[in-house]
């Protein structure tokens, strides 16, 4: 049971009208691995730092036995640098500095002995990057999960097209998927995206949950319903890994199995907006998440006699 | 088993994106009517209609076992009519016409033999039109449900309140929530709403789906996925029928059996969106009601094993 995590480990700058952060852990990769690492499964991460990213944070991952092996640092580079402030209704947020930094001329480089994993989770990053990766393994892994975003499709769309052939589940947006599709409906969307390539599509709508759809089914998982969001940033990505995190460990890519999966991202992603950046999901235990994973099954369970 | 329903009977005109009517039958308690005898529950209709009103919608309620004796008929006025026109989005709608006609001086009157129903479904109304409803009751009913929204918080806060004080269940949207309780977080909402009075609150999301709070409990109802929504008109008074109608028949008002009315409401619901007006439900079997139901639990039934 191994993940192979491609993504940014960043600096994150984050105002929302509960507070205001100074530059802390953020990325991609970091969120994926961090709700990978509490379903106890071997992960590493392939992404690039500067000089000027702290021993702490390698540490703070370290001690989650995240892998860091594919993380190349860049002595002279800066880390990756995202700053972002949040509306009041928390769903919406506005970009305020993006600095690439050591990120511009990222070139991944998976470790040897992780050219093998049995689930492969390309983070959010051009799609170029995210295909390095692939093209760098041995064996096909089971699973290729993809994230992306609005900004590849505006920038990077046939790049984009091209990577899509290669993975079995993509993760996006309800807008996004509207954007890919051009389609209105999410139904009509997931139709079209399902014969992009992808064999699965989650269709992430944050306060309002996720959809699953393969070509024959589709499960619907609600996000819990909570006093406050307080910070929604990597809430997506903490999503991913515990997702493709479910898979690698249990090794079962039946939709049953992608519908147990997406609740465990879920009831993960629901801690994450609890505090800022990681520091909820860096503290969390596994008797909280099983609380939590309870509260997902009371909150949707229901029993119907049909004839 | 019998539910009294007071609401709008009602000319409608819509237009939509797949396109227009021409007056149409509408109206709170016409749908809440028909999709509460879609479950062959016994149902009267408190409402007022002109003499405009053509014979042949009344024989289409009768026919399905709607009871009429409640309806108050002026000859020499003109029945509610209310026009709008849905955005591309299908989410927001714009009224374009509102005339009151014979609702402006609606005085309610319960015909003797529906002073004890099972079960009240006040539709949104005038919250005094509601209270003379509940007033002229005999017995007060096992379940008074309440309908309502933003117009009455804007123009008749008093009066809502008094009426609040009155209802075990209130049926609002999500921006009425925050409007009422003046809470952004759903939660907070709903911990406030139940202060004032009902002890369930269901909060609709239209495509986003429905939650039910209790003081203890929270359930999330999804909403079907679906090719298009040809026209939201009537949804959420659909929704309301099935909720109230579902409880009127089965006489059990625990947490557990209004989850399943969410569930019978939200399926029935899902039928009324497929067409203009009353289309849809007006051609409903029980047969495509029962393969609805077993969409909803397919969309959302999940098993994980906790420890």
């Amino acid at each position: 049971m191994s993940l192979l995590v491609v993504g940014t480990v960043a600096f994150d700058q984050i105002e929302t009208p509960f507070g205001m952060t100074d530059k802390i852990l953020g990325g991609a990769a970091t969120f994926i691995g961090m709700a990978a690492s509490l379903l106890d499964v071997e992960t590493d991460i392939v992404s690039v730092i500067g000089g000027d990213f702290p021993q702490e944070y390698l540490d703070l991952m370290a001690s989650k036995n995240i892998g860091l092996e594919g993380i190349q640092k860049i002595e002279n580079g800066k880390t990756f640098f995202w700053s972002g402030k949040y509306r009041n209704d928390m769903n919406t947020r506005d970009t305020l500095v993006t600095e690439l930094n050591v990120l511009e001329n990222f070139e991944p480089k998976v470790p040897e002995k992780w050219k093998n994993p049995e689930v492969l989770m390309l983070g959010n990053l051009h799609p170029l990057v995210q295909m390095a990766v692939v093209d760098q393994l041995e064996v096909r892994p089971k699973l290729v999960v993809l994230d992306t975003m609005n900004f590849w499709m505006d920038h990077t769309w046939d790049d984009l097209m091209e990577v899509l052939k290669k993975v079995d589940v993509l993760t996006i947006n309800d807008e996004e998927a509207r954007q890919l599709s051009k389609e209105y409906s999410l139904v009509k969307a997931a139709k079209k995206i399902l014969s992009m390539g992808p064999t699965t599509l989650i269709i992430k709508k944050g306060e309002h949950g996720a959809l699953l759809f393969n070509e024959n089914n589709v499960f619907f998982a609600p996000a819990l319903p909570l006093d406050d969001v307080f910070d929604p940033t990597g809430a997506g990505d903490t999503f991913a890994g515990g997702f493709s995190g479910f898979l690698a460990k249990t090794r079962n890519y039946s939709f049953e199995n992608m519908k147990r999966a997406i609740i465990y991202g879920s009831a993960l992603a629901s801690f994450t907006v609890e505090k800022f950046g990681t520091e909820r999901l860096a503290k969390l235990t596994k008797e909280e998440l099983e609380d939590r994973l309870e509260a997902f099954r009371d909150l949707t369970s229901f029993d119907i006699e049909l004839g």
